[in-house]
């Protein structure tokens, strides 16, 4: 469950008001924030206390990550000028806080820690747009009339964020999530022509670090067959999509992860029960199930639940369709 | 193609800076804004210059539709007391103006006229949000944990949005169109339990009518079954979900319209033309293709570009296999 600190007490009492950058730059910190979330609820994985962005800063983007709105870009990338100034990263130099979060945090965990990245579509719309957009018109736009500098843009956001990842998985990470937030806005055809290819490199060069890969695109159900022959052992998908329809959407049996409406977690314990069985029953006709929820925590939630949902989900047992049936008419 | 008008320059001279429900409220006014993009693009119909709140105002709702920002209603509908002041609409009373727009229309025009209409669903969203809203927390709440209430608003909203699309039907429109904009934030469990239903009170009553009747959602792909089950003779889509993959989503041979990404036409001809004749050639793949956008024309587009494109559908001729990859080889 991303974001889960943002419902928990003693993580808005240690990461105070400042800004996510600024406590991302503290290894202490990060690590801490890091192990909040499982201490609490007992989950089976830590999700790294980071920010996709990230990567961009190391490259010597000029960002901040203004609350309520997200990331805002000093100077939006869309020509060949601004396009010199993104430089490939050494981590041990430019994000050398991140890798010591990380063994800082595995030093700590029982669990596995999961890093996580932004594909290069997802990373180009907030150079390409200076931020967060609505239409994404320039984006589309660059995409469109100008192959050469969208083509190099993607590769070389692929390359930086394959580095920023493979150095966190040598720091002791022991899965990777690849977010492609933004996808689900092209049409197939044009993610398969623009989007597709660099993706795909991303994903070679993680392959090549041996660890599970999930890949993960919010409101991107249409295009789940390319996104996996992009890449990614597990594909996760929001609420959008249920379960047992991502093999057919993706043409051919893959483990999935998700995919709880986070906003059924605001509901009183009974809807959550319904709606977490549905999903741990559909997840159990996949070839294989991380239970998650289909986007981050919302930060009204209530941790107490959310522990008790782990709870519930740890102990759920696949039933065969007669057992189901009993138990739905109690 | 819906807010086509918004492109054109005779448009705005005659629309000014007004408020958007004033205008719709001079019958004059609205029908010849309706008549503008058909004189300027030879489209092969007309949509009512409208909006999908009328019905709301007719019906009593204190709401302004904010330049930006979209539908703001004075007072959330999320109680009983909030719903008893929801009446039923008498149109040749309470909108009266919408009809004599459409009669003064259908008698300049020489296409059908198009009626349109939202979903239940969808116009929930704006009552119990109180206006636009990013996550839809609020109506998800009251959809999950009030079935009385949120069935008792959803059937008067398809009974209201039924009477109204009716006396336009009786006043001379051809066909309707039905939005279902908001209803692809749902799971398709979701929309089956809470939303299907109602919506299909709507439908059974549209069909009664007799004329054709359009079913579209904003990014909804997930649903299309579901959609289609609650009614209509067309199915819409957005620019995701690829027109020769409609059928089988559905379950059925269906009559589709869309999909061209509206972005697609801020860019240069060349593009437009190829995305067009993509979109040509996935719709003569299923059973029947009105070719339309995928959503309404963005106002920075060119009018002259759209004409062309009209032009450009309106010659285009279905190829077999093999005259298609001739072309492509060229």
């Amino acid at each position: 469950m991303r974001q889960a600190g943002r419902s928990l007490p003693e993580y808005r009492a240690l990461r105070g008001e400042g800004s996510i950058l600024e406590a991302i730059e503290q290894p202490e910190l990060a690590a801490e924030l890091t192990l909040q979330p499982v201490r609490r609820l007992g989950v089976d994985a830590a999700i790294l206390f980071s920010d996709i962005v990230v990567p961009l800063v190391a490259a010597g983007v000029e960002l901040e990550i203004k609350p309520e709105v997200g990331p805002v870009v000093a100077e939006p990338v869309r020509d060949r000028a601004a396009l010199a100034k993104l430089h490939q990263i050494e981590p041990e130099v430019d994000m050398w806080y991140v890798l010591e979060a990380v063994r800082l945090a595995v030093a700590e965990l029982e669990v596995p820690l999961i890093a996580f990245g932004a594909a290069p579509f997802t990373l180009a719309t907030y150079l390409v747009e200076g931020g967060a957009s609505r239409h994404y018109l320039a984006t589309k736009s660059l995409m469109r009339t100008d192959p050469v500098i969208w083509g190099t843009l993607l590769e070389r956001l692929a390359d930086i964020v394959a580095t920023a990842l493979s150095a966190q998985v040598a720091a002791g990470a022991s899965a990777i999530q690849v977010f492609d937030s933004w996808a689900g806005i092209l049409a197939p055809s044009e993610y398969r022509q623009f989007v597709l290819p660099p993706t795909r490199r991303l994903f070679e060069r993680l392959e090549a670090l041996g660890v599970p890969v999930i890949h993960f695109g919010l409101d991107a159900g249409e295009l789940l067959r390319d996104m996996a022959a992009a890449g990614g052992d597990v594909i996760g998908v929001d609420w959008r999509v249920p379960l047992d329809q991502v093999a057919a959407r993706v043409g051919r049996e893959v483990p999935v992860q998700g995919n709880l409406d986070p906003s059924v977690c605001l509901c009183p314990w009974g809807v959550v029960q319904a709606e977490a069985r549905r999903v741990l029953e559909e997840g159990s006709r996949a070839k294989a199930h991380v239970f998650n929820l289909g986007h981050g925590v919302l930060p009204e939630t209530d941790p107490g639940l959310l522990g008790r949902l782990v709870e519930f989900v740890h102990a759920w047992e696949p039933t065969g369709p007669k057992e189901v049936q009993g138990a739905e008419a109690e």
